[in-house]
């Protein structure tokens, strides 16, 4: 495709992935970095400050995962003042990784693609 | 990852692709459907309305495509009272193909990412 394109500019192949069940989105790079930064913060509103996201979205995109998947993937203990906290399961931590296997093949498959143009 | 999904529930990987430049944005699936719909009307103005997309909006996707290309991917004609008419050109159509290449290359990727879950 270069060859079409005007001299000196480089075309690369980009793209976003996500994972879907009959229900509708299940997982994608957003809700992987929710999870991400509910494990870093060990806090739902943190994670959710941290990515510039309402809290109430945030919640509704963990109530989705918690639903679709067998054992949950949050589980957040009610709390004092501090409004309680929130961990990943066992469950939560084995998504990240097989998402993020996936999304390494996906950026290998992009990068192949890119030499290709 | 299916063993960590609700049961009866079965999971696919989906996703977008496209083409930038160090401009932006070259090509992505709703340009070409732009092209392939200009190829099919013979005409700008006939292919945004089919797609629902403003005349302004098809304009300067056309716009920029032409730009980044190193031969204009549509030529216009000027017309008489039926505004002109649009066509594609060789490279137009190479385009078209390329990317169809690289789409079906990609949902072959989807397919086989999505019987690994």
């Amino acid at each position: 495709m270069k060859e079409l394109l005007a001299e000196g500019l480089s075309p690369r192949v980009r793209g976003h992935l996500w994972i879907e069940c009959e229900d509708g989105r299940f997982l994608g790079p957003g809700r992987v970095e929710l999870l991400e930064k509910i494990s870093e913060h060990g806090s739902i509103s943190k994670a959710a400050a941290a990515m510039g996201m309402s809290y109430k979205k945030a919640w509704d995109l963990v109530d989705s995962m918690n639903a679709q998947a067998r054992q949950p993937v949050v589980r957040t203990q009610a709390g004092g003042k501090q409004g309680g906290g929130a961990t990943l399961t066992a469950e939560g931590e084995q998504l990240i990784a097989a998402y993020r296997e996936l999304h390494r093949r996906f950026q290998a498959f992009l990068e192949q693609e890119s030499a290709r143009l």
